[in-house]
């Protein structure tokens, strides 16, 4: 390539998903993906979905679905934007939202895309340390800024924010745009969405990908008030006409409203979560408290590197960032209960055969 | 809101796209859908789509389609990017590609997304004017300028420039990015995707929304040399690691390797262009030779927009731009045999009532 074109082309580091292992036998615990199917309503959808339908564009309006979010959250369809998965949400959210000179604040901990964004978009950020225990501290965010986003519960923590303490957050800077990434909210956390009708510098985003059981749908939602919604809608609109195909806006609709379901399966889970950090505790691992699906366990005696590839040699994919402050550390999502007794059986094999005593 | 908030918004004009009617007996002639269903390959994926597999991300490399479309054009798996219809891969183009002080190039009339795109993306460019019959003029673009996008067959014209018009231009233009826009290439024209291994600054945007009947799924791809496929990718996934969630990317591949059907599909539609034409011609309307599956017509008697809120009353849907140079035509994309006369004959009691005379 010569030198003319290549000074044209965006050169950019991207963000880096979880591996996406295939094969038989594998246990994923590296994506927080939801261990449980979906509703069975996805499957009725997809039973009852007509192939000749695809000829046309989806709904532009994606009414049905919007009409089962604002049931759920109380809030009109031009409080609800829809998108490709929460990520392409957030994406139209730092583009439509953090547009002044100000650094955005985020966490120095927390989701690895927001500086990806924060690059791919030109916008200036600052990020704020969380304190030892992985926690916010509020008074960081009382200070001129272009905007915020906080993930609540974080990732790759778990650690949550009070909703009284996000509100401080959000009551002070009135002047600017305050994301709260609540994608694992639904594992225990309270939402800030309640919020949303007193506060019109507020955006809450969430997702299907994990409570919801339907990663493979890519559907991700924003609420705000209607002002913030309707710039984004333009912003979206200046983009990509149509970002959710028909199949998936069905499905989600269908989904959402089967809420015995959700409950249920969100409930295993903060279960088997508990009993998880039980087990591990017994280990000697320790851990913040976690209000995802996920967990963030280091322990004194074991390099996490170490662990997270013998646990692969095993199958079992966890995830490993290799970071500072966190780099002894390894992220576990939380699966069924089997999967669990067998991760659990895997880390005592490797304490054994490291000689690292059992407590 | 306040304003140190509302300065921080982003505020756009978004692109408007074609009405999206619902209700029975409209006959839909104005976003370019195909009238005919996608190939049966469609349901017999549908039947057998597992929803449990929804509970995981989709496939992050898309092998499998991408396997099925370098079958099709010869080419590599590293030389095809995939996205969430061919506006959102367009968007993703513009974003890595057009990076410099210098002016995009393209046609005053043409798609009207690109203007969008580069507003959004703060690209500078210049509209080139087409001819009096919508031709390019090859000149025009062999000037110093920052990228090129060329729909072709042009939108909303139907303009086919021949490919050797367009490889001069593409031989020139070394030192940036030429984008050949081809979404409606599979009705008659010829794509400029063989040209991909003599030419490492052109890019070849398609789309499964027309030809292949499947708007509803939201998949287009391009197609380049791997240097640029990989800057793409890079920029793709600073913004969004999962664009294509797992039926669409199972229906795109299946329906791909159907090109029996394709052919069948997209022949058909030749053929009612052109009788559509000749009975239009026979009223007194004149238009461009269309290599796509729509027609441009204008009537010297006839007010464009009048002629469309007529149809409209009378349930038919096409499009009318309110632009300079084309508010005098009529945009309607091919339907069946059975839409078009039902069209035809709309068309002719309007003429009637009017008092226009048939030739």
């Amino acid at each position: 390539m010569n030198k003319s074109l290549s000074d044209k082309i965006r050169n950019i580091e991207p963000y880096v998903p979880g591996e996406q292992p295939g094969g038989e036998g594998i246990i994923k615990l590296n994506t927080n993906e939801n261990p449980y199917p979906p509703s069975p309503k996805a499957a009725d959808v997809i039973k009852e979905l007509n192939a000749e339908r695809l000829r046309l564009y989806p709904s532009f309006k994606c009414h049905q679905l919007k009409k089962a979010l604002c049931d759920i959250y109380k809030l009109n369809e031009n409080q609800i934007f829809l998108g490709n998965g929460s990520d392409e949400v957030l994406a139209m959210c730092f583009m439509t939202f953090f547009n002044s000179n100000l650094p955005v604040l985020f966490a120095d901990i927390t989701y690895s895309f927001y500086d990806v964004w924060c690059g791919l978009f030109n916008i200036s950020f600052k990020k704020v340390a969380l304190d030892n225990d992985f926690k916010i501290n509020i008074k960081d965010y009382l200070t001129p800024n272009g905007g915020i986003v906080i993930a609540n519960p974080n990732a790759p923590t778990g650690v949550y924010s009070e909703l009284s303490d996000i509100e401080e957050i959000i009551a002070f800077n009135k002047g600017c745009a305050v994301i709260i990434d609540e994608a694992y909210v639904d594992f225990g956390a309270k939402s800030a969405s309640e919020l949303i009708n007193k506060y019109d510098n507020l955006i809450v985003v969430h997702t299907f990908s994990k409570s919801r059981s339907l990663a493979g749908i890519r559907v991700g939602y924003a609420m705000a008030s209607k002002e913030l919604i309707n710039a984004l809608e333009a912003v979206k609109n200046s983009f990509n006409s149509y970002t959710l195909d028909t199949a998936s806006q069905l499905i989600a609709a269908k989904c959402a409203e089967d809420t015995e379901y959700f409950n249920l399966c969100r409930q295993k889970i903060i279960k088997t979560r508990e009993q998880t950090v039980s087990e591990l505790e017994k280990l000697g691992f320790e851990m913040p408290k976690s209000y995802a699906n996920f967990i963030f366990p280091k322990h004194p005696l074991i390099k996490a590197d170490e662990l997270f590839e013998y646990l692969k040699k095993r199958n079992i994919f966890v995830r490993y960032f290799n970071k500072p402050r966190i780099n002894d550390r390894i992220r576990i999502t939380i699966g069924t209960d089997e999967q669990m007794k067998i991760l659990l059986s895997a880390i005592k094999d490797y304490m054994e055969e490291n000689n690292i005593s059992i407590k």
